[in-house]
């Protein structure tokens, strides 16, 4: 089977039109039945696949990166009387387990990516339901700011998973109902076993949808809905919008290669071993100048790359169990970077959005099920915003000198704690990436602040609790080799749930919830025969045969 | 196979000896290779099963209700140089999957119970290590307030259920390393992975351990802090301790009964119907008059009883797949119950023991992986502290006048929310049902509070949330039968889930964490072949076989 490709643009959309009218796009979703992205399945009724979630991704990055005169996104249907069926169920029935996995997880991070556009880029999402919305179509809604629904008497929401499918909502409904649009519990429990859903009155009452608007008055309210969600967001100015033209990249079976981040794919040792390289040429010095140099801007670039390598890996080899993260560059030069858009981020729009994908980039690293080494050698450019990709790793080794062999006269390794580490690149849990680190140790993190802007050579990284492990030259190839061979040889599954449990110390959000106990729940769900199985209520829908359960509990 | 029995008692342990010298008590832990609850394995190196469990949790309670004085509890083990080997392997390998689940459920509540008593009893827990802590049994030290470890350059603790067996640390050990003891996440990841462990001075480095303590030592140091954390403790006072005499109970088939609580067991329609009588008589005027009645005082008995169904439910009855909950008797009397020891569980240390085990009662119900539906009708007695049964179903009942057809004259329903319903009783997630309820509702909440003590009648109580709908007698039997036959029809396994994730609305804890996050994980790990397979690492353990992974990541 060939890999997925996450890249395209609107020219290229099957599913998605996207039009802007002054200060409120509008994407309508009209899913091309026959355009699945994999054969088997007829996309009916705006049931959307991997596919369709691709476009409706790079649409909400285009408008956050090109469009600062957007303030308000309507997400509606164009088909008559349905708004979205949700996930399309013969693609889920008939795919693997990682697959199903894998796609839920990319649904999930688009999802979370909505709500970061009306909480962070003063770009509210409404949700206009000219037709009924169920399962995924509704979680989809779920995720805007504000829901319409039309009042015609059959349009309805409906989370059927469960009754009809066996299985749960897999798009965050369960914790956005209650934890987001605060439906009652018992409330809730109901609504998710009424496969026919809940329309009028009572999908207000029950907090469901925010309205429900009669046909006739439905253009007309929607647009002042929109206007008046456009005129309340409070998107930052500054100058035109950055064009997101085609990634350059180059993928063989062993190598996947881009500006400034390649990947080695080693499949007799499970592993990709990733570099990201820092900036070639130094900082501009002023956002006019960023503007000059549109997505080629480093930070932009690096985080389109690493967005997409990210996305390519997980969905095309999950047998590379680990990911070896290495960084190469100039620190102090990559940290003028860091401070051009600290120091613009609260009052330039684009110097904002920058930062918020690689913030969005980062988690989608948290919430990957691979086990991530970084490792930190001479010539590497572990500061700032990268050093995010070593706190990032569930272990770090740092060398403590130079490789002898190599080159003695290399400068040793430096790590640098900079700005982006201490705020404008939290976690899913609100924190962090240093503060989940030092959870719990308020003394230890604020010994590492003080050491900011200083870099840290591999003792004193390990001493303050920055690196796993320092070792030297004599030590390294064996310590690492171990670590990397080990990992190959432990249970995949076990690996992942550990590693979702460490890397979320702490507090937890409507975010973490969703990627941590619903998801983990899902994911057995799925798996179970009751589900999954030939009998399973996944495989029998539409077939006429009942679902056969084991009745016992778990 | 017989059913398990939770019922025991000291002189029945076969696996823990308990001793209380003053203010210190000693849980010595020395299992019976061939005192397994079921046949086919050997419970060496003080590995445990549910029967070990079960010994550990009776002590737990005894100790609490029947010895005031007793502020500090040391566990420690009675075998040479192994503390706990964890659970027992070849039982996990043989066991099937709900067992395993069902099994981890009750450590984990076992386990927090223990920091409840510390928390909450001035009950101190302190592990003393003498000999090596491994999987299970250093996560029974880790629910401890204090973690000694002997140093004799050979006891280590360790979590080697990932690198060992393809599975998790089931019983929290992933969430209290870093949530409680504050090791940090990559130094928590490496721990995890290394099967051999960590003794010594590294081990309190890493946090893993308090102290570690020379074998000529141990005996000094040990009851040194022993009498410190007594001496700390502030466990309240009030004469003397209650004797838990041997629980009645009657078990058939088809029914459970004991004085206050029954459960009819309808296999035909999966369901449990459970029936909560209230007290029979009025409320004592004092606590001393409590002390003469003894484990008979009603709130005592009736959370035993509770207890006892919930577990033996559990257990022996997983294909009854919805609890239907029925209270009966005289709210004001049951009231005046609460009343009393709302007014002195703050100062009388039985008071306070007695409401903490109804408040860990209910929070059994929370993770139960049953559907609860609570039925609401004329002569039912669904106030205060009985209340807490309807706000922990997923649905509630209530019905709007009487049953024309069986009492004309009879008393329509009413629920009273009490004092009992305002704060002691809290969910796992540090909320009370009522806050979980009206998540993110605080006005609503706050009209609620404003009834307090106030009987309330079907549709003011629907009109307020407190129940879920109140159908008159026309609709009653529809309504319910529909609810309940439609659970049954549902996959149970997604009713698992969705039921975990609505029951905890709002912040998450480290016990919801555990419940949640980490079960969720070990339960598709434990389900997944990597694990339970032929070729599983489960089952390959101690074979000499290789486990055969499928190395995609999920």
């Amino acid at each position: 089977m060939s890999h997925v490709d996450f890249r395209t643009s609107p020219e290229r959309y099957k599913h998605w039109r996207v039009s802007v009218d002054g200060p409120v796009a509008t994407l309508t979703m009209d899913v091309d039945e026959q355009g699945g992205l994999r054969p088997g399945y007829e996309l009916k009724l705006n049931s959307y696949d991997l596919g369709v979630d691709i476009e409706l991704y790079d649409a909400t990055q285009r408008l956050r990166l090109g469009h600062p005169d957007v303030k308000a996104v309507v997400i509606t249907s164009g088909k008559d009387r349905i708004f979205c069926a949700g996930a399309n169920i013969r693609m889920l029935a008939a795919a693997s387990h990682p697959w199903k996995v894998n796609f839920c997880k990319f649904t999930n991070e688009t999802r979370n990516g909505i709500e970061d556009a009306t909480e962070n880029s003063g770009q509210t999402y409404i949700a206009a339901l000219n037709g009924t919305a169920s399962g995924g179509g509704y979680e989809l809604a779920l995720a805007c700011d504000r829901i319409l629904l039309v009042d015609d008497r059959s349009s309805v929401v409906s989370l059927p998973e469960l009754p009809l499918l066996g299985v749960l909502p897999g798009t965050g409904g369960l914790t956005r109902v209650t934890d987001k649009r605060r439906v009652r519990r018992d409330v809730a429990d109901y609504f998710a076993t009424r496969s026919e859903g809940v329309g009028g009155s009572k999908a207000v009452r029950w907090r469901l949808v925010d309205e429900t608007v009669p046909r006739p008055r439905w253009e007309e309210v929607l647009s002042e809905r929109a206007r008046s969600a456009a005129h309340t967001a409070t998107r930052l100015s500054g100058g035109a919008g950055v064009e997101l033209t085609p990634l350059g990249k180059n993928r063989t079976g062993a190598e996947i290669g881009y500006a400034h981040v390649a990947a080695l794919l080693d499949r007799d040792r499970g592993i990709a071993e990733i570099t990201v390289s820092g900036p070639l040429a130094d900082a501009p010095a002023s956002m006019a100048e960023v503007r000059e140099l549109g997505d080629s801007f480093w930070p932009l670039a690096v985080s389109r790359e690493l967005d997409d390598l990210i996305l390519d890996l997980r969905t095309n080899e999950p047998e590379l169990g680990t990911w070896v993260l290495r960084t190469r560059g100039d620190c102090g030069r990559l940290l003028a970077y860091d401070e051009l858009l600290l120091a613009q981020a609260g009052t330039d729009w684009l110097a904002n959005e920058i930062t918020l994908y690689l913030k969005r980039t980062l988690k989608r690293l948290d919430v990957t099920s691979r086990s991530l080494i970084a490792l930190i050698e001479p010539g590497s450019c572990f500061a700032g915003s990268l050093l995010e990709l070593a706190l990032a790793a569930d272990r770090s080794f740092m060398l403590a000198g130079v490789f002898e062999d190599l080159d003695t006269d290399a400068e040793p390794a430096a790590i640098t704690v900079g700005g982006m580490n201490l705020g404008p690149l939290p976690m899913g849990n609100g924190l962090t990436r240093l503060q989940t680190r030092f959870f719990g140790d308020p003394e230890g993190l604020a010994e590492v602040e003080k050491r900011a802007d200083e870099p840290l050579a591999a003792t004193g990284a390990e001493e303050l609790g920055l690196v796993t492990f320092a070792p030297d030259d004599i030590d390294w190839d064996d310590e690492v080799r171990i670590a990397v061979e080990e990992r190959a040889s432990f249970s995949p599954d076990a690996l992942t749930g550990l590693e979702a449990n460490y890397r979320f110390a702490g507090p937890e959000t409507m975010e973490t919830k969703i990627f941590g106990r619903l998801t983990a729940w899902q994911n057995w769900i799925f798996y179970r025969p009751n589900a999954s199985g030939p009998d399973g209520a996944l495989r029998a829908y539409g077939t006429g045969k009942r679902a056969e359960f084991d009745r016992k509990r778990v």
